[in-house]
């Protein structure tokens, strides 16, 4: 039997991730025996769906982690595995450093104390980003980001995100538990009300034309940025828990597969969908800041170690759309 | 009038460099107006030596870094700059994981949030290391390495430099200081007594048989390693303090040139200077642990930026050690 642990278990991708481990079968933790979901602990500091907070094998820890850890709590106790998706998103850490700071980087210092603690080598599923690379004066973005270029984050929650991928490598190193580190590219269309990240964006300019709602577009029709679907972010989630140690292929993160779209693109494929009546609902109001903080994401990604996995990008961004609409209509 | 600290003040680095702050003249911190210096304050467990202590311009700090600056003191009041060279060595933070965890990891984060809380933008010097570098099954060591070469520690001490970097990066984007993070080589030849540092035994295969002492050398004579004298270490970090932002080029880290030698190289200028006798003071007896960690650094270093900041390797290594007596003798 198996115990899971999801921190931002009330999230978006936690509550995703969530339903299909509950609805899938036994789990091959790390490629080993597959064994049945036994208890499945949602940390968060919102309130979970009622459907989860429902579910008999669901344990609802209501808190903000950081603070639960400090305390004490024992939110991981019997986990075999721990998804670690609870964050700050990129704007809230740009416009308060501490927040980020705490809810970031001292949270998963905490959290990965905590995995150590527990004794039992279990695996944790680190949520890393696209964010940690970027371009400075220094030293550019390339064209093009594969899995060993120079992280170079130009955000602090980029910053935070690439600490937890190196303190994550090293307490694997050490043999105090098995750290599996996954790049998410940003995940578009994110169903649900609009969040503080400054790739929110992504998802409303499709969500709220979709629901005859106006979304405003901060950023120019060019603008490109490597996407994946809901789908494909669990996808990645769940390979990163089930994969073997020498399929995961080495201690440092994987940068899952994106597709690479501009603005302009995800556009004609909303008109595509919806008509040109959905594409009007767009308001063209730029955004320096999160204009600046997209641009310093890369938009083309070569994920080699994920093809490798059997990992793949969406096709393109019509299947987005649809897939967005099968689920949420 | 500038005010300077040096965590870690009363070791061989903190006391070298505050020896030769004292004895120049006015300092152009960050390329700035030079200015007289007012006050050294020597943070440092350990009592600071006596010279030191003696001195009128001198403040002695002692206490633990991290508790001190959690207790609140005040150890940075009035600093224009801080050196931050306090830390546990490498040897050490293999062996007790909590003690690099505590006084590399948290009490650098610390001291960024006390810089910042100055208010004042200070000049942060920040002793980095070439053990951010490494090799590992997916991520092989190149042969040499670069400025912007993927930091890929396999140690606990270069994973927590290496965090320190971002950190220090971060708070330079925010505006809270001005980071200067400089990345030192295996510092040879090391007066004193023997550290935990893997790498002492680079200093201690030179320092005992120059005093007619055995040393015992823990890896094979054909072992490589990229190394800089004392004085080309303290050349680095005060290269770093009064470089201007233009001059030093960036928030990333400054790799220091180092001269690439072998162990049998080193005896063999240990023969020259000090003759066969001296050289027959060697013990071999291999210590696989050290060795894993020495293999897992680099030891060819091409340093353009430094370059450009007008630094240089030491020539070779009989200057190294006609350095280290003329200054112990």
């Amino acid at each position: 039997m198996t115990g899971i642990v999801i921190t931002g278990g009330a999230g978006f991708l936690g509550s995703r991730l969530a339903r299909e481990l509950l609805a899938a079968g036994p789990l091959a933790v790390a490629g080993g025996e597959p064994r049945p979901l036994r208890r499945l602990a949602l940390v968060d500091q919102a309130p979970v769906p009622p459907d989860l907070a429902g579910h008999e094998r669901v344990t609802a820890i209501e808190g903000d982690l950081g603070d639960l850890l400090a305390a004490g709590a024992e939110v991981l106790a019997g986990a075999d595995v721990i998804f670690h998706l609870a964050a700050a998103v990129s704007g809230e850490c740009e416009a308060d450093f501490d927040l980020g700071m705490r809810a970031n980087l001292r949270a998963t210092e905490l959290l990965l104390a905590a995995c150590r603690a527990l004794g039992t080598d279990p695996v944790v599923v680190y949520s890393s980003s696209l964010a940690v690379f970027g371009g400075s004066g220094d030293h550019p973005l390339p064209d093009v980001v594969e899995d060993h270029t120079l992280p170079n984050p130009q955000s602090s929650y980029g910053v935070q995100k690439f600490i937890g991928e190196q303190l994550l490598a090293d307490y694997t190193r050490k043999g105090f538990l098995r750290g599996r580190a996954v790049r998410l590219p940003t995940v578009s269309v994110r169903p649900g009300r609009p969040n503080a990240a400054a790739s929110g964006f992504l998802s409303g300019i499709i969500r709220e034309p979709l629901a005859g709602q106006r979304a405003v577009c901060p950023v120019g029709a060019q603008t490109a940025a490597a996407i994946g679907s809901p789908a494909r972010a669990t996808a990645g989630l769940l390979c990163a828990a089930t994969s073997s140690a020498q399929a995961w292929g080495g201690r440092s993160a994987v940068t899952l597969p994106a597709l690479t779209v501009t603005v302009a693109d995800m556009l004609a494929a909303l008109e595509r969908a919806a008509g040109p009546a959905a594409r009007s609902l767009i308001d063209w109001v730029p955004d320096p800041e999160v204009a600046r903080l997209v641009a310093s994401w890369p938009a083309r990604i070569r994920a080699d170690r994920a093809a490798r996995l059997g990992l793949a990008p969406d096709p393109d961004f019509g299947s987005v759309i649809r897939q967005y609409l099968a689920e949420t209509r």
